[in-house]
């Protein structure tokens, strides 16, 4: 049933959201606490994802392999940093049928050190780098904090990009490029604008020297991270002893990285663009690009024939359709279903389009207007895309009303305390500082920017001490 | 390093299989016993499967879905044979971080369960029918036999569909219909003649009404089975209590079917196509179908240009190659690791068909050698059909030769035993007859023949009672 959404985004963010992400039915809840069922109208969008990322990543030779689900904990433990960071959320399988096992196995929190063993295996020579692979899967994290559909959950659809190469600047090439492929499928996709940057100190990867990140800027002043990507540096070939010989038969350990996306970054779209009447959906991404409503009044027949002429002729130009060709709901049912599942175009058919020769068309975004003759029904394609492009650029425009530069110490607290404002100053960069930023105004630091920038101000914006950098500050999901 | 296979096909299958997996580098070892790894020249092979697999489920309205990979204790017991089934294989996960769990949880050994959980909160009516779901996931199972690279593991890589129907006659027939897409699978893809059937009350699937099962015929006359599909009747819906209104407003139950196939698939196919040299892929579903290798001798840089023309010529017309164009090792060596990976067709390059603007081409199997002018380069593409179309037709020529028809018990005991042949014969079909035909011979029923036909003896060939249909009997992996 096309229950509506009664909750309106302004005034209650979560509930709006989960409400409309089980009532398009993108998602739902599970038996099991933590658990979401990915329903296929959420994992479409999911596999249409996969679709553009994986080309992505093949264009430059990463190549896709599958490794064991579970970790046995003397693996996972290698290097001590990586088990520090995940120990705490790690589930375990500690019975294989009626048998207690010798050693406790860790559900794949994510792959660094079962891979990396492999790893050792495999690589001899500088022939054998660099070696790309990237793996399709989930990982199992035990949150403590309460999940959310899509945001963070105890089992979370990803990929996790894992390579191997000669030279420091080869790994970190790679993390940055990987970041750019990211940062265009959240805007060419998902029409969404992205800032790319450095995790601080206490943000990033355990195991990383350098972990960077996109976030994403939502409508509570918030940020979220859509991706990551680190440059591990030879923090874990040392641990997990892989070794090449070199041109010059000098045995020398290589340089690293791994890089995922999850299905987090639809999490986002949706909090993005979706509306007090549901998902809005960018064209590129969704399922259904039209919703053919049929007004089965006068000439019921007729009029359903016209639709089914619309609905082949726009599959033959390549546009994803719905027909709702139910005759037992309202079409104004059939007008609040497609919107509530942001579907973008709505195409009307009755007995005046079917005299006319004609489709009735209203946006998802606007709700405008028009009608198009059959012989114009390519015309729609452009209308996709200029939603597409709508959609991205009014986002931009959003976001950047949403951050501000901040000088003054007591307005940084004020405003991160009461989301305000994203804040971007001065800062010194250490754990200890943002700790206590932290704990005094619930933010922390999101991203330090990529490219080297004029200081804000000389002095750390919290601390005091010589600031490093500028870098972005709020509350995140 | 191309090392070779160094035990022969028909001394010591298992062996020679072990070698020809891991040494073609489609799979290895992990550092978890009973788990493998698929590494990216196996992985494509199954991405190829997918890809071919996932748009025939769709082109009858099956959309993909996830769901939870653990399942708890409570709703895993729910339909009591199937948790008889599954019971002491399963992997238990009992902690989450430092906290024992209430319940414990099962790694989906397959997912029944849990997605027949959702479907009764999703089914209301028969407008809700028939629900079409499939998933690609892996599913885990703690087998005590001997694990075996791709045929048995721990952890297998598949996908499971789930369907719900109004009648009974709907869950038969799509039961059937996907029956019919796994054996187009093996047949068009893998060039694996199957041989379709209903499985034995005894070998059927733990719920279900009637079991489907493809099978292949192997070299040392074992049959494995390729696939499944389950018509489950209404045992699931019923614990489970999923229920429709129909359209007098009566509640039912629904009729369902499970059906899956999994990385197995391609495992029987190295079993069946591969030789002592190594792999033999066909044509359809191999990484490359073409290899080329240029003689680094006399005109090397020219050499090499011309290998780069006719790979990107070959690309051109849409075939997927490698250039062998490393300079540390022979053209004999690159020979040899071309036909171990098991790559249709090798092209040589040198210095004789720079000159008269030729290609060298040589099958993977038979050897067989020709020249191609580079005019005729398109003549590659014929060839590859070709190779593709010989090798079904060879294996099923190979099948048929391992399979007879038997009257005599103790022929049929005799033969069973020493794997002399797969055996056709009349059968009462009841579990104590066929426990004692496993006990006396090894062997079980691999299948019963879908379309009925005369029997071959009116008794039993076993236990003398009254012969209800025909069945073939062999030892399988």
């Amino acid at each position: 049933m096309a229950e509506g959404i009664d909750v309106k985004k302004g005034e209650d963010l979560i509930s709006w959201y989960n409400q409309v992400v089980i009532k398009s039915e993108m998602v739902d809840f599970s038996a099991i606490k933590g658990f979401a069922v990915y329903r296929p109208y959420g994992y479409e969008i999911w596999e249409r994802s996969v679709q553009y990322l994986d080309s992505k990543f093949k264009s430059v030779g990463v190549r896709n392999a599958y490794f064991p689900l579970l970790i046995p904990e003397s693996i996972l433990s290698k290097e001590k940093e990586h088990i520090k960071g995940f120990n705490p959320e790690v589930a375990w399988v500690t019975m294989g049928g009626d048998t207690k096992l010798d050693e406790r196995l860790a559900l794949r929190p994510t792959s660094e050190t079962i891979m990396y063993d492999s790893y050792s295996k495999w690589i001899k020579s500088y022939r054998d780098l660099p070696l790309l692979i990237n793996q399709w899967n989930t990982m199992v994290r035990w949150e403590t904090k309460e999940t959310r559909l899509l945001l963070r959950g105890r089992e979370v659809l990803w990929q996790e990009g894992h390579c191997v190469f000669r030279t420091e600047e080869e790994a970190d090439n790679n993390a940055r490029e990987i970041l750019q492929f990211y940062k265009q499928y959240m805007e060419e996709m998902l029409a969404i604008p992205v800032i790319a940057g450095r995790k601080s100190e206490s943000e990033k990867f355990a195991g990383a020297v350098d972990t960077y990140t996109i976030e994403a800027v939502l409508s509570n002043n918030f940020m979220s991270q859509a991706a990551t990507s680190h440059n591990l540096g030879r923090n874990f070939s040392k641990p997990f002893d892989i070794k090449f010989l070199d041109e010059n038969n000098n045995l020398q350990y290589p340089f690293q990285t791994s890089w995922g996306i999850s299905m987090r970054s639809i999490g986002i779209m949706v909090l993005i663009h979706g509306d007090d009447k549901g998902l809005v959906l960018p064209p590129h991404i969704a399922p259904y690009q039209c919703a053919i409503i049929p007004i089965l009044k006068d000439e019921k027949d007729k009029v359903l024939e016209y639709a089914d002429k619309v609905n082949l002729k726009l599959n033959e130009l390549g546009i994803r359709t719905i027909l709702f060709n139910r005759d037992d709901v309202s079409p104004g049912w059939k007008l609040n279903d497609s919107d509530m599942k942001g579907i973008p175009i709505k195409i009307q058919i009755g007995k005046k389009e079917l005299e006319s020769d004609s489709i009735f068309v209203k946006t998802r975004i606007s709700n405008e207007a028009s009608s198009i003759a059959f012989s114009d029904i390519s015309k729609i394609k452009d209308k996709l895309e200029e939603i597409q492009n709508y959609m991205l650029s009014n986002a931009r425009e959003q976001a950047n009303h949403r951050i501000k530069e901040e000088k003054s110490r007591e307005k940084f607290i004020d405003q991160l305390k009461n989301n305000s404002y994203i804040l971007k100053s001065s800062w010194c960069g250490t754990p200890e500082c943002e700790d206590k930023i932290k704990a005094e105004t619930g933010a922390t630091s999101r991203l330090i920017p990529l490219e080297e920038e004029e200081l804000i101000s000389k002095d750390c914006i919290f601390c005091g001490n010589k600031a490093k950098f500028n870098a972005y500050f709020a509350k995140s999901y």
